[in-house]
């Protein structure tokens, strides 16, 4: 393993694709956030696992956001006819996943093994891994009291107004013991925070206990994404919830949350007056991908900045 | 209520069909077997409540005999892909049925509950309702050991040979309320047992405890339909069960079956010849129901029996 990159959904799971495409399949592991796993109608769901699965195995649903491009919808539709909860949206093929991860916890599997699994048989040729098989629970405190993530993120479209946020099983939960092997293998180049949401896709995967410790520890470089740029965020509520909790929404800011863990740091062009006084070395770039060579660009941008850190050692 | 019908799958469903349509809804309550019941993929799937439950909405699968005929298939599709177990197949709106009946039960609603909601949510008029909420498993002792009801059914093929069987549960469950109520009623007219299978889709019903006491005090006739037509089950494993049982596949065997709890019989007229030594009274049909017209017919055949019978106590 020569890559470990942290990841959230959609944003995150952007860039590991682009990572996917310029690293022999070997040399990347993503590391998830489990912090907006759930259970919803009995079934264990994952979204941020499933995101980057769905998008390295090139099957993610590109306008929604989420779930798979190639679903259908009957499940929901029938569920709905039943008086069954309806707010956050199932397909069909999603749902098998859903299903079969649940069956498989139950009988004793872990999350990673199962995501192993499962990562094979859709053909995802990189490492996938959640921060923990321990259960991490993201939980958020509004104007309207501690909402469970999903309650505030899908239900709650992230209108109410956030205060602070918790990762409840945190302190109890283990570092995936891969990922802690990949972060202190010698061969590793880099260490890259993808451009997700700092509050509820970076600081879950740090709230496991042993896991800031050993980026701290790092033997690569730690290069990092904003992803914020021109004072928003591509998709999400970044940029909202950085005001709400008195922050201006900035790539510095998101650079000063990360403080010495980052050795690298990528900033869109269009915030080339925002960083002055950033610490750690500043790459600029195109950090929004809207296509796949937008993507492969940016992780190469990524790896480059990597690399220039290594030779600066 | 003035008509009770027990019914297990298919040839039931079939039945209670032409009964509901030649009843006022109010006037009919379906009785369905729960004795092939079971807990699959984490999930509580009732398959004779749904065929009827179906059959009664409109929405059965005619070709396959189980499911939906407005269905789609992307969830199986996909939990094979996963490696997920395939030899029950779910389509994706059954799945929902399946899903949210099971997010109920754990919220403690009854199984009761749940399908009378369903029903009405499903434009079901008549009542239909489950033998008992407590759960009865119907086990099967075959020439390789004793297998779950599904297991011998849908995985086996019917194909191991019977040797008897047994309905795990039973001893402690209870009749459903509504369902003695009923059979209580003075307003009774008929009581229909179905053209099922006797062995796994009525004994079972009989096997609650009170049940075939409530059969025994009945205020009004009781009129089976032989599910034997020429020696052989229209569908399902009837005839040859009855053979690896020792028993002649005619409708005389299931009758005697029955025993004192028949006071009518419709046979069909294929078994003209058969009919000699049955103890209740016998009526010659088409009980062979092909056509919607042929299940309308066969429940005034049966509703005239009983009425004939009742005009001769």
């Amino acid at each position: 393993m020569t890559v470990v990159a942290l990841s959230g959904g959609i944003g995150g799971a952007k860039l590991a694709l682009g990572l996917s495409r310029v690293l022999p399949p070997d040399d990347l592991l993503v590391v998830c956030n489990t912090g907006d796993d759930f259970e919803h109608l009995g079934l264990a769901i994952s979204p941020d696992l499933d995101t980057v699965m769905y998008t390295l195995a090139g099957l993610a649903n590109r306008e929604l956001g989420w779930g798979r491009h190639d679903e259908t919808w009957s499940f929901m539709a029938t569920l709905e006819a039943l008086g069954g909860e309806s707010w956050f949206r199932l397909g069909d093929r999603d749902l098998a996943v859903h299903v079969e991860r649940t069956r498989r916890l139950r009988a004793g599997d872990t999350l990673s093994a199962i995501t192993t699994d499962f990562c094979a048989r859709l053909g995802v040729a990189p490492r996938v891994l959640p921060m923990s098989d321990d259960p991490v629970r993201t939980r958020v405190h509004t104007d309207e009291g501690w909402l469970d993530f999903q309650d505030y993120f899908v239900r709650g479209r992230c209108a109410p107004v956030v205060r602070r946020l918790a990762f409840a099983g945190a302190d109890a939960a283990r570092p995936q013991s891969q990922v802690l092997e990949a972060l202190a293998d010698p061969r590793l180049e880099a260490i890259v925070i993808c451009p997700s949401n700092p509050f509820i896709s970076i600081d879950p995967i740090l709230a496991v206990p042993g896991m800031r410790a050993a980026l701290a520890a790092r033997r690569a470089p730690l290069v990092a994404v904003s992803p914020i740029i021109g004072g928003r965020a591509v998709k999400g509520p970044t940029a909202k919830m950085m005001t709400e909790l008195g922050l201006s929404p900035s790539p510095g800011t998101v650079a000063a949350l990360y403080g010495d863990l980052l050795d690298g740091y990528v900033v869109d062009h269009a915030d080339v007056d925002e960083v002055t006084g950033i610490k750690p070395q500043v790459a600029m770039a195109q950090t929004l991908m809207t296509t796949l060579a937008d993507r492969e660009a940016l992780a190469c941008t990524v790896l480059e900045v990597a690399s220039a850190l290594r030779e600066q050692r």
